[in-house]
C-alpha cells in the first residue's frame, strides 16, 4: 500500500495540479468506495491538498473536505490516457480529470466537514516529521509493550505513515531485528531507529516513492516511483547484504513479509519456557 | 471501555425503549463528538438498534443510521434524573430523552447513510457469536503472528468486541498465559480459548455487563451491571486464585493492566538470545 513517501509524492503533485480548479462532475462506478452524495461538492474549488498518515486531505471552497485513503491498491491518476476496468471514481474538473483506480477495491473517498475530519484523524499517532515524534515519545510507547518492533512501526495509532516497505528499510538501516520486542530496545537502539525512520522516509520522498514488485503504486502522471532501485532489504531475500555479504532472509511477521540480514540485524529468537 | 457484553446490554435496553419513537431535537454540547448536522435526522423514527463490535447502530426511518461508539467512558442513559457536567449530547424524542455522557470525551455519534456505514464497519473482524469465529479462522490468524495472545484478542480487526476485561477473563478461563505468542498456541489451546471467550462473553451478557472499579459503565437505566461480582481474575491482583490459591499477579502488557494466575496460566517467559 502507498505509505508516507508515496502519498506525499501524490500530494505534492496534486497540490500543484488541481489547485483552484473547480469540480464539475463526479462519476462513481463503485458506490461503496464513494459513500457520500457527490452533489455536496460539485461546484466547489480546490483550496489545498494535505496529508495525514497515509491519507490525502483535499480542502474545498465550501468548507467540506475530501478524505482519501488508497489502501492496498488505490491509484490517483491525473488525466490518464485511458480508463480501465479498475477505474472506480472519476472527479471531473473544469479542466482535466482525476481518476481513482483500485484493483482490490479497499480504498475510498469520503466527503467530510471539518468536525468529521477531526474525528477521523484523531486516532493517528504523531507524524514522523513532527516534533512529537521524539525519542521521549518512542521510549514511552515502547516501554509498555512486548510486541515486535516491526509490528509497532506499522501501527498507525503509534506512528503515522509507515507501512511494510519503510518499516523493513528502517530496521535494516538501524541494524535492529524486526522481531525484537520493543520493551527490550536500548535507548541507543531507539535513537538509531528514529534516525533511520526519518532517513528512509526522506529517501522515499526524494525518489518519489517505491513502485515495488506488484507495480501498484504510480505517480499521478502514471509513471513509476524509483525508490525501489534503492531498497536496502525489502524483497531482497536470497540476495547478499551490502554491508556483510550474508544472505538476506524473509520471514512472516504478523502476516507481512519481513526481510532482514541475520548478521547485521542480529536476529533475536524467542524461547518459551 | 464498554465491551461486547456492555454494549449488547445497552442495545437490548434501547431496542425496547426507543423503538418507533421520533427524534424531535438534538442538543449538542460537544460538537466534535457529534460532527454531523443534526437537522438530517430530526423527524426520523427509530427502526431498530443493532450492534457490531463495540458500536451501536441505530437504524432510522429516513435511510440514515446513527453509529455510536462509547470509547473509554461514554454512557447512554435513558431519562436520567439529572444532566451533569459530563453530558455531551441529548437526543430528545417525542417521549423521553437519551443522554450521552462522556467524562473523557473520546466517544462519538455519527450520522451515516448505508454506504458510509458499510465502509465504517468493514474493518472489524468476525463477531464472536457468528459462525465466522471458527477454530479454523483463529488458527489462520494466529499462525501469522508472534504477538502476545492478549494483544491479539484486543485487536478489533482480528476479533470484534473483546476489550481488556473479557480478554483477561477468557485467558484465565482457558488457563493460557496472556504473554504467550499466538503462533505458539497449540490446537488444544486455541479450542479452549475460543470456548472460554464465548463463555465469558455469555456470562457478561447474562449479568448485564461489568461496572468495574472505575464505575464508568452504567446501564441505560443508570444502574450498574453485575458481572464484576463474577470476575475470575480482572483487577484481582493480590487475591488468591480460586482454583489453586496462588496469588494473582498484575503486569502491564501493551499498556493495559493484565491479570493472571502464575500457576494456572503457566506464565511463559521470553528470552532474547
Amino acid at each position: 500500500m502507498p505509505e508516507l513517501p508515496e502519498v506525499e509524492t501524490i500530494r505534492k503533485y496534486l497540490n500543484k495540479t488541481i489547485l483552484r480548479k473547480r469540480i464539475v462532475n463526479i462519476k462513481v462506478f463503485s458506490k461503496k468506495q464513494f459513500p457520500n452524495n457527490s452533489e455536496e461538492i460539485v461546484g466547489a474549488k480546490i483550496l489545498s491538498v494535505k496529508r495525514r498518515a497515509k491519507n490525502l486531505i483535499i480542502e474545498l471552497s465550501n468548507e467540506k473536505t475530501l478524505l482519501i485513503h488508497l489502501k492496498l491498491s488505490g491509484q490517483l491518476l491525473w488525466r490518464p490516457k485511458t480508463l480501465n476496468k479498475t477505474t472506480r471514481i472519476v472527479i471531473v474538473f473544469d479542466k482535466g480529470e482525476l481518476v481513482f483506480n483500485d484493483l482490490r477495491k479497499f480504498g475510498w473517498i469520503k466527503i467530510l466537514n471539518l468536525d468529521q475530519l477531526d474525528l477521523e484523524l484523531k486516532k493517528f499517532g504523531p507524524e514522523p516529521f513532527s516534533k512529537d515524534f521524539s525519542i521521549k515519545y518512542l521510549q514511552k510507547v515502547f516501554k509498555k509493550s512486548i510486541r515486535p518492533v516491526k509490528t509497532i512501526l506499522l501501527d498507525q495509532e503509534k506512528i503515522a505513515g509507515i507501512g511494510n516497505i519503510y518499516a523493513n528499510e528502517a530496521l535494516s538501516e538501524a541494524e535492529i531485528s524486526p522481531q525484537k520486542p520493543v520493551k527490550a530496545l536500548t535507548i541507543e537502539e531507539i535513537k538509531k531507529l528514529r534516525k533511520a525512520i526519518l532517513l528512509v522516509l526522506r529517501q522515499g520522498i526524494k525518489y518519489n516513492g517505491a513502485s515495488a514488485a506488484d507495480k501498484l503504486y504510480l505517480k499521478p502522471d502514471s509513471s513509476n516511483g524509483s525508490y525501489q532501485q534503492h531498497f536496502r532489504i525489502y524483497q531482497k531475500n536470497g540476495e547478499k547484504c551490502k554491508k556483510c555479504n550474508t544472505i538476506i532472509e524473509r520471514i512472516n511477521l504478523g502476516g507481512r513479509g519481513t526481510f532482514f540480514c541475520p548478521k547485521c540485524q542480529n536476529m533475536s529468537r524467542f524461547r518459551y519456557i
